[in-house]
């Protein structure tokens, strides 16, 4: 196969699939995630007084189910915690108001909402190991704060894994910013969904879902969810997992639903970590909030941080990336069945 | 001062300056580089051999000026030094043709030309250091391209500086990717000088040069040139060198231009240097070659890569930059004086 160009399905992006020195997964050197912990690792247990208070902490049935911290006292015996980000990009004081310092420059305030969910009590946890029931609570907490932040315009939730992939604490943990304006990058996705609908009469995502699940790019699936590489993959082992289902927000799930995306989530963090060393990585919910958009189709992306974005990248956004999808596919695919 | 959302110039694109934790240049780690020279550099004097042969070399005038390399020769003694990228993530062969496969899937041959540039013969030489001469020379190598290739639809021309950066190897060398494409980058600063061009009967980056030449993210100016740390620059430290005079395309350059810009990158990138102990950076022209896109202006990006784009940036394109460009401007300033 010759070095290739590809369009991505909806957005006006494309990519150089560079076959003719395909990299497969031995090729990525074993690396360290490089470890960041402290001495005291402010997510673990024991150690809550070192985070602001929790508005928002799952505890085992037992002990009531869920609370918060309130009057200075930290709940202890959590199974999830979600905190304000003690460093936080945005905050919610003032409002967003867009001035126009000149005909070039124009700024707001910096308001919003960021905050950080522990996902578990144990430092080493993650996605690709937890039990189903802590990935559900982890869900559920992302549930309750995308409802709770839904007056925003947009709400991003988002992991990092490894320092490489922008992650300063090694306790397993999520983030969400809740922006008062709506993500150039999701107005894309929709723009491609409604030029898409218009043109087939159908979402696009639900025709991503019919083709890849049985094709080259497919890795996972079960009842309620796909997990593929994307046709237009613009990182090496890049992949996607999106409900077979139209939803156009995570807030459609149902319980059974959350299950089968927990287990999504498991069978594919697990095969990544042992294909490739547990390496880093980002993913990121794109979803919409408002019923008005509703022919979206909600998913997640998941980008492996193995290859660098460089100039030309940067400058031009077109994207160079050294593993076709169906062979990145083919590594996440074959791995379980060993 | 409050972290801040901004808006691009020209493009619809958010930034948070978060200021209330700024990032000064101390706040940079100190770090190696990453050196990456193999036992053989095959791009110092001695080692043509391991490159293909160069199809532009630049000889001292008592030399003969200007050749290329003929009959599986390598020409020795050279200045600068072109030749095809042993690695091409596209190729001159075929042609470009978008077939679609299917109704989700478009795909082209991976045809365009991607090249390299040696921009001297010393190991160790940086665009901060080399003599104004050898740095006009790899300029002039830069027109040469450019011309040769005004065929494609774009050439994008970029360096990439330090293994963080995406260098492979360390000796001083550009690179240049001709694409049968415009890329959405450039399209959408196209879209965004027709706005404002529309709106103010003025070329946007004119107005930029004359607003940002004497305020606070101003870093250097000479006869034909100003650098400044960009309004809403999304890297810490990024800057842009920006030609005053209205010119749609690099071609344009006259004479004591090319020596006033070669003068711009030296003061910058010494000063960059400098102040963040040598950090890896990238940078990339945004040129046109049509003049049917003569309101467009050329200029130089650089980002310094001191920092991690996340799942947050990746998912939403919003980004957020701890390092304020009037911080950056400060410091970028402040050094020469010493």
């Amino acid at each position: 196969m010759k070095n290739e160009f590809r369009k991505d399905y909806v957005l006006d992006r494309w990519v150089v699939i560079a076959s003719e020195r395909a990299k497969r997964p031995s090729d990525f050197q074993k690396r360290s995630r490089g470890e960041i912990d402290t001495e005291k690792c402010p997510f673990c247990p024991g150690n809550e007084h070192m985070t602001p208070p929790s508005f928002l902490t799952f505890l085992p049935s037992h002990l009531g189910g869920v609370t918060r911290d309130v009057d200075g006292e930290r709940t202890k015996d959590w199974l999830v915690r979600c905190i304000p980000n003690l460093y936080p990009a945005v905050t919610p004081r003032g409002r967003f108001s867009v001035k126009r310092e000149s005909n070039l420059h124009m700024k707001s305030r910096g308001v919003g909402s960021h905050e950080v969910i522990i996902e578990s009590p144990q430092h080493n946890d993650h996605p690709g190991k937890a039990s189903l029931k802590q990935t559900m609570l982890m869900l559920k907490a992302y549930l309750r704060r995308l409802k709770e932040l839904s007056k925003w315009d947009y709400v991003s939730i988002f992991r990092n894994h490894g320092r490489e992939a922008g992650a300063s604490l090694s306790h397993p943990h999520s983030q969400i910013i809740a922006t008062p304006m709506f993500p150039k990058r999701i107005s894309d996705e929709l723009l491609g969904c409604l030029n898409f609908l218009h043109e087939h009469n159908r979402c696009v995502f639900c025709e991503i879902a019919d083709k890849e699940r049985l094709g080259p790019r497919a890795i996972f699936e079960n009842r309620s969810f796909i997990a593929f590489a994307p046709w237009a993959s613009i990182y090496p082992f890049e992949f996607w997992v999106l409900p077979k289902k139209h939803q156009y927000t995570l807030l459609q799930l149902k319980k059974d639903e959350l299950r089968d995306f927990a287990e999504a989530l498991k069978v594919c963090f697990k095969t990544l970590s042992d294909v490739l060393h547990d390496p880093p990585y980002s993913y990121g919910f794109h979803t919409v909030l408002n019923k008005k958009n509703s022919f979206f189709h909600w998913h997640l992306e998941v980008y492996p941080k193995l290859s660098i974005q460089a100039g030309f990248e940067k400058s031009t956004e077109i994207y160079i990336n050294v593993t076709p999808p169906e062979v990145a596919a083919k590594s996440l695919r074959e791995d379980r069945s060993r």
